[in-house]
């Protein structure tokens, strides 16, 4: 495989026009960005201050103060400028563009001498790297060098990724095996992937060699954290942190010998995405293996049916294996964005398209779901059974909100769902010298080198509405031989193929349907997918989930709410003997294809009111409609339930 | 009914033969209270130190150094001897009321000259009272009368009642409503309860009316702890008291506005006892209805079968109606205990079953459950649930322990648990001056007063594994009209009665058979109740136990164990339409009756390795064995459940 690696589609070449996705994408571009652009410039009345670019301006100079919010505050300027990068990839949007240059100006003027770049440690003068548990320089240094990337793939400029490249030459003379170098490793890892991209684009193998020692030095015993004053001493900057283990970040034991996923989920599928890079880089097949583990570890033991992940609240990780409660759940955004890029990753390392079944779930549920139709509220927190009453009562779902939340604190989860729909199109293709990926079914244009021609491609589609994939390939020399592979989910069975009207039979291999030919001018592939409603189980493992189902269509997993179908819905009994009734809800969301099922219900109003007794409860026949996982919670407050129990 | 008041038994006069409470009644002589005085000694290897008894010495001159421990350390001695107190009142232990006398001679010297008591303030010089949200002055003061009233009334001995008449006189001068007193109340209700016990034993109406003035004023607007430093600089004692609201002790509003039992458990039944002892003092019938409601609450809306409050450990609190979760709930041990005496003042208040019917089933279930076999060993939180994997992986469970933990820390629940168990026998009688209450089922001999004359109660039974209650009346002298009044159960339908052999048929009223008559020397009265096995439901309300059943035996709650019936418990259907089998277990903590159930499990076997798929789980017949919940655990760690899935 070495020399016709797998590469994302480049951004500028992909054109989105669907019109599913195309209500969210386009709320980066109108209202996430410009908002987030306020709050970072505490121009958002009524929210908290964010100090973020103020910070910026005392750090070089240009103001006098304190630094101010967290120690990680200057993220919140790095992924509003990646998600600009992302957005100026399709629409070189003036204001925009300004807008950010003039950050990247702050920024640059923020820089010390010697490349280091971190408002807190610098207008503080607290000692750098003192701190890397729980510090976040590392971890806000990624962030940095993953913007400066995008913004110069996007743009051309190179003024913040020389800021970077500082920055990142200063990291390699400070950590290192050498003696007086560092021997340490970020406590929340971010960094190791943005290393990998900046090699990628300077070709500079020292970036790649320094994330190549951050992964694999990280949980060498002993633990590097275990020297540092926080610990030793119990200094913590987030008192909360004296309570954790090191397996909390991924720290407890050297990454290759680790068999499972552990700890803060975000933390884990940045890390294992770096691992990923790594192997792919390398074409290291141990790696490639310990990726393997890890990921079967989570898609087949830890991780919700929404795609996301986070079992419990406390310490926001994974539990273990089968632990999947539905109400207690943290299954924050920002770690389904994680699981998405690692699965991506390990497409790219396997061209296998079980892992684009896992990016589709995460993009199609809970990514979604994260998001409101305002593009100023956001889920955080993301459950599979919520009742608000209880939730309001009970402080054992604290962390649980029963509608979205204003923008504001800690800002992680509304510009990583914003950067993710920024750069979809990276998702959707995928390309090595002469192959083309069409992963996912979202309608679009992609434009690309194949066999040494350029070849534009126009995907139409309503998926999952209709399994129908219309693929219209015009290369623009003909008579050059490429290969194009169409992803036939893991659900889909029977696929049927026709190349320009007529049926043709392949089958597929690793979940893709390879058509290599000489591709004309005009050729037609239609590919219909098999996406009836189906009813989906947990394996009996998942305590539970145990005599309940929930409900999908292709990748998009369905729910009840209690606008539709009253409360009480931990009482609602699905008869999965019945068909769904597909139903068509012309106001929700501007159009949602929703369903319609059979089944029982207790009566409420023959329940007594004593709490115990031997009456049996009666039951009394109902129907209910299911409406897609993400689209939940734009009606009001009110129950919400994915897994139903299931009529015997 | 002024003037024929009901009153516990004198706990003198009756003696337990009760092979089943036995049990447990023996470890509190001979093994908690010589381990707890070794504990606050600070003698048990391995155990954290108390520096409970070394504190009083400091405060009381004897030793010089600091004050160590919590702030409410002192009532470790405290409840240590109470439990001696209740203990010595069937057997004057030598050694133990040794100890006792010489614990009480520190306590004395520990005083103030103007009667304040208390080390932690004593020693630390920390201004008294100006922390009553979290100092916990009152509750400790509340515990120290409880012991000198049990004491005294044990002993006849006074040391210790002068001493906290002293200290009562004290308080009573420090709190009140007039100018330059102090216009609080405790922030963890205890002492309010305590002052009642003394002012009963005294006489001195003034300790009552502070009872009654702390009760009274609770809550009132503005709440006094606002002005407290604690909440006004957020200088907390306990840091995390920042987070809850007023709720959690009860002084969100007037007391007598409340309708639903809120915040912290124990805080909240303690409380209530206090109210329902006011009731009672003053025959006032709002205080009544008010008592009333809030019980309701509990006992209708918010309480576990097993007799246990607490539905969340964050605040170990109640929460809301109905929300009842098996697995992540608190149930402390000493809230039982309070939901115990609460309902046993309700009962002295109204003369209604049903109160005695919560507290049989707080007895027989969660108190038990408590305690191990060892006397040593205890738990403080009692799910209904418990699977041992995911306890110890998801810290959404990390109160909960998967076995008894030795008693060390705080020590609230193994005390209470002792001291109940110590004065088991006011909870099985109570009397007036004509009627002699046969509450519990509990084979044991009473001697009472009744209408003149001394009447000797002998009971015999072997409850619930039998309904068989026999009880012979041996008055000293005949002709006296007299009343005996025997609990029925509410779950026990057509109990059958027989005098002197000969079956009668008496309507009960308010769950007893009121039998008055000319009682004679050698009278037995045999009441034949019934106690099948029974499955009992939850109210639909309660989402958690939808489609589940409990069984149960009398006030006995049963559960499965994974000892008897291998793991995923979860997966375990019962069919009720079969009756449960009688299996009597020799071993199990020396003789217990089980049951047998019949029902299909999940086929583990033939489950497939994927997370999410179509296929139902395979099901299998199988049979179940159940255990009372108060036994679970005592044969090693493993899965329990007690609701569980109903065959449809």
């Amino acid at each position: 495989m070495e020399g016709n690696k797998l590469t994302d589609a480049n951004l500028k070449h992909v054109a989105i026009q669907d019109s599913f996705w195309d209500k969210y994408i386009d709320l980066v571009d109108e209202v996430i960005l410009p908002f987030q652009w306020d709050l970072i410039n505490d121009r958002v009345e009524g929210a908290e201050k964010s100090y973020c670019i103020r910070n910026f301006r005392i750090a070089g100079g240009e103001e006098a103060g304190e630094h101010k919010g967290m120690v990680f505050q200057d993220t919140d300027a790095a992924k509003w400028l990646e998600a600009v990068a992302f957005s100026l990839n399709k629409n070189r949007n003036q204001k925009l563009e300004k807008a950010a240059d003039q950050t990247i100006d702050l920024i640059a003027a923020a820089q010390c001498e010697d490349g280091y770049l971190n408002t807190y440690y610098t207008i503080t003068g607290n000692k750098r790297w003192s701190d890397l548990f729980e510090g976040h320089e590392l971890y806000t240094a990624g962030h940095m060098i993953e913007a400066a990337v995008a913004y110069y793939q996007a743009t051309g400029k190179r003024k913040l990724l020389d800021v970077v490249c500082k920055f990142a030459d200063y990291l390699c003379l400070v950590f290192g095996p050498e003696e007086g170098k560092i021997h340490g490793y970020p406590g929340h890892p971010e960094v190791e992937l943005a290393l990998v991209k900046l090699y990628r684009i300077t070709g500079n193998r020292n970036y790649l060699w320094l994330a190549d020692y951050f992964v694999r030095t990280r949980g060498e015993n002993p633990c590097y954290f275990l020297n540092e004053d926080c610990i030793k001493n119990g200094n913590y900057i987030f008192p909360e942190f004296k309570d954790f283990d090191l397996d909390y970040n991924q720290s407890h034991m050297p990454l290759r010998q680790q068999q499972t996923a552990e700890g803060h989920c975000v933390r884990a599928v940045y890390l294992y995405s770096a691992m990923a890079d790594l192997a792919y880089e390398y074409q290291d097949e141990s790696l490639i293996r310990q990726c393997e583990t890890l990921w079967d570890n989570i898609v087949n033991r830890r991780m919700y049916i929404t795609g996301s992940i986070g079992s419990a609240s406390y310490g926001e990780r994974f539990t273990g294996d089968y632990d999947l409660p539905n109400d207690t759940n943290y299954s924050e955004s920002c770690a389904t964005v994680g699981l998405a890029m690692f699965s991506n990753r390990m497409f790219h390392l396997t061209r296998d398209g079980k892992y684009m079944d896992i990016v589709e779930k995460a993009l199609y549920n809970t990514l979604l779901a994260g998001i409101a139709m305002d593009g100023k509220h956001f889920f955080y927190v993301n459950p599979l059974e919520v009742v608000p009453d209880t939730v309001k009562k009970n402080p054992t779902y604290r962390h649980v909100k029963t509608t979205r939340q204003l923008w504001f604190g800690v800002a992680c989860c509304p510009p990583n769902i914003a950067r993710t729909l920024a750069s979809l199109g990276n998702y959707i293709y995928a390309s090595d010298k002469n192959t083309l990926y069409v992963n996912l079914f979202i309608q679009s244009s992609a434009e690309c080198q194949l066999s040494g021609t350029g070849v534009s491609v126009r995907q139409e589609c309503d998926y999952p509405a209709s399994g129908t994939v219309t693929l219209s390939v015009n290369p623009q020399e003909e008579g050059r031989e490429f290969t194009l592979a169409v992803r036939i989910p893991s659900y889909s069975r029977g696929a049927v193929l026709k190349i320009n009207g007529r049926e043709e039979t392949v089958q597929p291999e690793k979940g893709y349907l390879y058509l290599k030919r000489m591709w004309e001018k005009g050729d037609v592939v239609v590919v219909e997918l098999n996406v009836p409603f189906r009813y989906v189980r947990s394996n009996p493992r998942v305590r539970h989930n145990i005599g309940k189902v929930s409900l999908m269509k292709g990748p998009v997993v369905y729910c009840l709410e209690e606008v539709d179908n009253g409360n009480y819905l931990s009482a609602a009994v699905i008869d999965t003997r019945v068909e769904p009734e597909e139903e068509y809800d012309h106001e929700l969301l501007k159009g949602t294809l929703c369903a319609r099922l059979k089944g029982v219900r207790i009566d409420y109003g023959k329940a007594g009111d004593s709490l115990y007794g031997e009456e049996k409860p009666v039951y009394k026949e109902a129907d209910f409609k299911a409406v897609p996982y993400s689209c939940w919670n734009n009606r009001g407050e009110g129950e919400m339930i994915v897994w139903m129990r299931e009529k015997e």
